[in-house]
């Protein structure tokens, strides 16, 4: 079933201890798109660039099954660019700049051919945004997911409720969850946001794993312990890319699957933070992914 | 087999944002061995009192199975005392008062009768007071576990490292392995901490589960999402009562039962955390148990 991608396609300039990268690609969108891509070759973008995108990593994408019809580029201006430096635990970061560029103005196109669009997922992007491309669907997607940050409950609370009304799967972090509920216990956090408006709720711990909250019924996923966390941009984007490029693989919605589908989303995660960027991700097997999941498996199981 | 146990047994008084108690009894050999007689009846204590500790405590862990010969009791002394506040996160706490009393001269008894001791409980303590009760035990027992807390870190790093040497297993918080180690990758941090002596190491992370270490294996726990934790005052020493009391009762030393016991002393920890103080400790069936151990199962069990 068809996989509609919705997020920025844009640049980075991360510093790590580790290390320190000029301009290189990255965005919501593009993570995304990458983890999906190798549970679905049905998938199609909607985002927007500047004239100065490399045209290697859009062909590289469409290579992996996505469809490009949706993504604008817009002459004469330029893509948007965050830059950010993490602190020494990898956990916390700081922005050090955010040019939002194309993003300003951007108005998504739904193509005619994306309208059979089964499974939505909409990248952390501005909430009117987000409800924007829900609007132009003529049909109800299967299923909408929906990642968002606390930039947007700071600033466009009511916007993002609006927003949040309209879908089935809402992917955010712990601190999100608790600044969004004005709860500590992730449990009655998770009560008061589906109120709001999503039957699934994912909330994402970093180091800590993931819960998933649905159908009266919590999963939790663990994070493989890892050595080293090299870079961890993208890591959530990933993360909801593999979840819902399984599910549109899948094509079932119902909360067995959805396990199955935040362990994807977890092992893709692992990848993502092996190395700067997307690189990780531009380079995997199906033979790493299946043992990847395997792992979590092993890292779990447990016989009582 | 014989579980030996040894923990303060005390008075706490504890003030969370739920409520206030008085002097009630707590203490980590109390909590150790209340959560381990779930699982077996041949366990013996070794600690010491004033003479103000209540009776009717005594007599109830005795009817739970717990021989109480190494239980010294001090005429004109009075018990170790401790005082805490919890943070409105139920997460960090501030420590009020510690009265040392007969802690500060406190030399464990081993009774013969307590020689053919098999698993070992080292409740957090002065290092050099654990260390004494391994010597003073003619033959090694089967598994030796030992808590410990930053605060030896702090004052008796040298005392903690000559200790670790001798036990098996480590029982230790995220924020602990971290300090004792030097490293924040928790996977790191196992390596350097498992190089000072212990083969199984158990880290715990609070509301985020545990991990357990060994056999070139790692194994994750989730914790149980609750709605709420009442009082968490002694969950770290449940936990590991009930690891220690499934493996004494189990009697095998391998990393698949370690799992197994890692899932009763989670379970246990969370009942701990219903109520103040042993409350909820006091009044559990077999049944409770199983089920609960059986949610865990529930929250983390998925097919791929």
């Amino acid at each position: 079933m068809s996989l509609v991608t919705v997020g920025s396609v844009a640049f980075d300039a991360i510093e790590t201890p580790f290390g320190k990268t000029d301009k290189i690609v990255g965005g919501a969108g593009t993570y995304i798109a990458y983890s999906a891509s190798y549970f679905t070759k049905n998938q199609k973008i909607i985002s927007v660039v500047g004239e100065d995108f490399p045209k290697t990593t859009m062909s590289d994408l469409a290579d992996r099954g996505v469809d490009l019809e949706g993504l604008q580029v817009k002459q004469g201006e330029k893509s948007f660019f965050w830059s950010g430096k993490y602190h020494n635990d990898l956990n916390s970061r700081d922005t050090l700049v955010t040019e939002l560029n194309v993003l300003e103005t951007f108005d998504p196109i739904v193509p005619a051919s994306y309208q059979d669009c089964e499974f939505l997922m909409l990248g952390n992007l501005t909430p009117s945004v987000q409800r924007t491309v829900i609007e132009r669907l003529k049909n109800r997607p299967k299923l909408i997911a929906m990642d968002t940050m606390n930039f947007w409950m700071d600033i466009a609370l009511n916007d993002l409720k609006e927003t949040l009304r309209l879908v089935d799967v809402l992917i955010i972090n712990d601190e999100e969850a608790r600044q969004l509920s004005g709860e500590y216990s992730l449990v009655k956090a998770a009560k008061v946001i589906m109120d709001m408006g999503p039957k699934y709720l994912i909330i994402k711990k970093g180091e800590h794993g993931a819960l998933l909250f649905g159908e009266h019924q919590i999963f939790h996923i663990a994070a493989l312990p890892l050595e080293e966390v090299f870079d961890p941009t993208g890591a959530g984007d990933t993360f909801a890319g593999g979840f819902m490029g399984y599910l549109a693989q899948s094509g079932e919605v119902n909360f067995k699957e959805m396990k199955k589908a935040v362990v994807a989303g977890s092992a893709m995660a692992s990848f993502c933070v092996e190395k700067f960027g997307t690189e990780r991700l531009e380079n995997l097997t199906q033979q790493d992914i299946t043992a990847r999941m395997n792992q979590f498996k092993e890292l779990t199981y447990f016989d009582i």
